[in-house]
């Protein structure tokens, strides 16, 4: 049976999806963190690139993707969407379970589609040198290789949890050339205020973000890039769910359910915007399906309000789902879904019911991520085990009412670079980790306590 | 300008070829250890599957792949044919640089294509356990996802300068399912042996392989794998290049050179026969290229003659290239090239002038290996890294040239296990490893002189 789809190169999309003139009720103006007032294009100037910024609020359907952009895509792009048939016989399940398989890009997921864009813009307006933060290493990887790629300096800062975790990682940035610090470290203020806090923590995406910032606010010819949460970076990742679309039509099917996991949300917007306009398009009734950690479950359990998307308050505000932005999650394996917020296009259309969040436990992901990896032999990174455990879940409710749903996998990466945490989960040295403390509660006050167990 | 060339996967081959009709020279008998007389094929039957003895000796041009087999290979095959333009514009080269990528497969490199097949046909012969030895932990990982697929056991004796490089190498082992023994261990005579000698040893491939025969023998149902050397783990890799034959059709061209690493022998057999087949049948004048580490020179320094497989002196006699089956080569990062033998087929061609062999040295090497990253994205593992290297090398010289030639790369696996070895090379750490020390020469006779210094 054929379980490969793979769509020829010449058939790579052209141009990507802007969801903002499709999105039932528009987005609420981000606010400038001094005045509190909505912010101005020009405000964000310094920050980003100056097409990036209009990206951000462009109400083109459409964009063109820059020829060189698309001549660096044709590294890896398009990607192939398998048919997972070992895994649904293994579930004994009449559901159909499809993957877009992002982990073929150069550094194993799907975040160089925004990085390479990215890093494009920002060279052709003259800027030498990128600062930005990573989580789980995913992010700042990309990034080094699309600063490589354009021949542009590049600093990241990792959350200390996963420098500490992942070497190779960090060897991977080192070999694209960018230069890497732990976070928080004393290269900034907002690091130094961290470290004298706590000398100990584990980090946080929004503390590295607050660093990352800094820096490029101190940098000359340096601007910054990010990994996720803004309208850009949600557009650029679209370019998986277009290839998707075709490749499901090579298939012959079209999906029930869409389901991929969320930290910053451009993994999830990336796979499911596309579809949810066909859905929209042609009245199909299209479910949507955005996994988190139950330790951050910003979608799940956050409120949806005006918060900082970093720790320091240097950011914009954004309307989104968040956790407070001085939330700081315990140092599960999943280290790119550990951030307080979500993406405000992802938040809108939770808000406006059309997509389901859903939050599952590190435990009960990393059994599923064990079931697919023995099954169809490729190793989820433990972010993708997430929409991996929530595919499982559904194709086994599947076996039980016999319902022959169509499922497909937003699979953002594989796991070669977190194969400590398979042997952690395969030796049993895995904690539950599933306590949610929000911020402010009694057992929240003190940090310590939470990351002092052994999470990871 | 179209740089990938993706098979549909309704073209997958179903037949493997079979070069032994082919041969310009028949090949010598395997001689018994014992009687050192032609080796009768039921002598072999306790080791190998009956139906790997066949086809080790079959006259068969073509042979089926099963359906279960072409049932496994479909989740990751075929794979993609790559045409490397960002690295031909770095070098301002003529040529045109093409790769078959296998690393693609479920565990990273070519070894799942012999894996699978080998694993199938014991399991219908009635085989419950497979033993089997691995340097870098490619084979052993192929083998245990291999194993684990059709619900048998498998224990792996692992080199030990690999088991303590690439604990995540372990860990995707055990992720699969096989239980895995740093070599030399105390679970067998041979590894008890060579500890008595010297408990600090690298060990090599062919004291693992001692170890594994030794436990395969000793075990009830349990039957023994290797990865590479023998005519039928050759015959199951040629589906690499009878792929990559269509895809460069697809590409409108036909490669001038083809050129691959050789440990074994069998990476190298797979992309390159089937292009053999077809200059002899064409009368098309095509280069082959076997690259091999200049500390473990089999194929240009060593002898033509019939030698062990294995350092105990358990296996049948091959007439091949070989270092003298008591070589213990130093543990550079290539451990998958640190084999003292050489596939007897491999041999055979370049006795008859049909392959050219070359050596280089490991930092040269991570040179190239480093460049290519940087331009293709892609980051080789270290023994695909010595063909990288042939092949910059050959278009350096089309470069100065102004030859137009078309040089494929058999591209066997990433490097995403590796990223130590790479740290090593970025940071400077990694030493020359350049002198190649015979057997019995003065030098040589004390192996702790050598692997006292720091290779890796």
């Amino acid at each position: 049976m054929r379980t490969m789809f793979t769509l020829d190169q010449n058939d790579l999309p052209k141009r990507w999806y802007n969801v903002l003139p499709d999105l039932p009720t528009p987005l609420d103006a981000p606010l400038h963190p001094g005045t509190r007032e909505p912010i101005e294009p020009a405000a964000l100037l310094g920050l980003f690139a100056r097409t990036c910024v209009e990206q951000e609020m462009s109400t083109d359907r459409f964009i063109d993707i820059p020829e060189p952009v698309l001549d660096v895509y044709r590294r890896w792009r398009p990607t192939p969407l398998l048919r997972a048939i070992h895994l649904e016989r293994a579930l004994n399940t009449p559901a159909h379970i499809y993957l877009k398989y992002e982990g073929a890009s150069p550094t194993g997921s799907h975040k160089t589609n925004t990085a390479v864009p990215q890093a494009y813009y920002n060279k052709i307006e003259g800027t030498r040198n990128l600062a930005t933060e990573t989580g789980a290493g995913q992010w700042g990887s990309a990034l080094a290789f699309a600063c490589q790629t354009f021949g542009m300096g590049c600093t990241v800062f990792m959350v200390r949890s996963s420098y500490d975790q992942k070497p190779y990682r960090k060897a991977m940035m080192s070999l694209f050339g960018a230069t890497v610090h732990p976070s928080p470290s004393d290269e900034t203020k907002a690091g130094r205020d961290a470290l004298a806090q706590n000398r100990d923590t584990p980090g946080s995406l929004g503390l590295a973000i607050s660093e990352a910032v800094e820096a490029a606010r101190g940098g000359i010819g340096t601007k910054y890039a990010l990994g996720s949460v803004l309208n850009h970076v949600l557009l650029h990742q679209t370019i998986i769910g277009l290839e998707a679309e075709r490749q499901m039509e090579m298939a012959g099917e079209s999906p029930d359910v869409v389901v991929a996991c969320v930290g910053g949300g451009s993994n999830f917007g990336g796979i499911a915007l596309p579809f949810y306009r066909t859905a929209c398009e042609e009245r199909r009734a299209t479910r949507f399906v955005a996994v988190e950690p139950t330790v951050c479950p910003s979608l799940t359990r956050g409120q949806f309000r005006y918060d900082f998307g970093d720790t320091a308050e240097t950011t914009p505000l954004l309307r989104m789902h968040t956790l407070g932005h001085k939330f700081m999650p315990p140092p599960i394996h999943a280290g790119g879904l550990r951030y307080h917020g979500m993406a405000p296009i992802v938040s809108r259309l939770v808000e406006d019911d059309v997509i389901d969040p859903v939050a599952y436990n590190q435990l009960d992901v990393f059994a599923s991520a064990v079931l697919f990896a023995r099954t169809e032999g490729i190793i989820p990174a433990p972010e993708t085990a997430h929409a991996v455990h929530a595919a499982v879940e559904i194709a086994r409710e599947c076996a039980a009412t016999g319902e022959k749903k169509t499922l497909l996998i937003g699979f953002s990466g594989h796991g070669h670079f977190d194969m400590g945490a398979y042997s952690a989960y395969l030796s049993g040295e895995l904690a539950q980790a599933e306590t949610y403390i929000p911020l402010g509660s009694a057992s929240g006050a003190s940090c310590a306590s939470v990351t002092s167990r052994l999470y990871c």
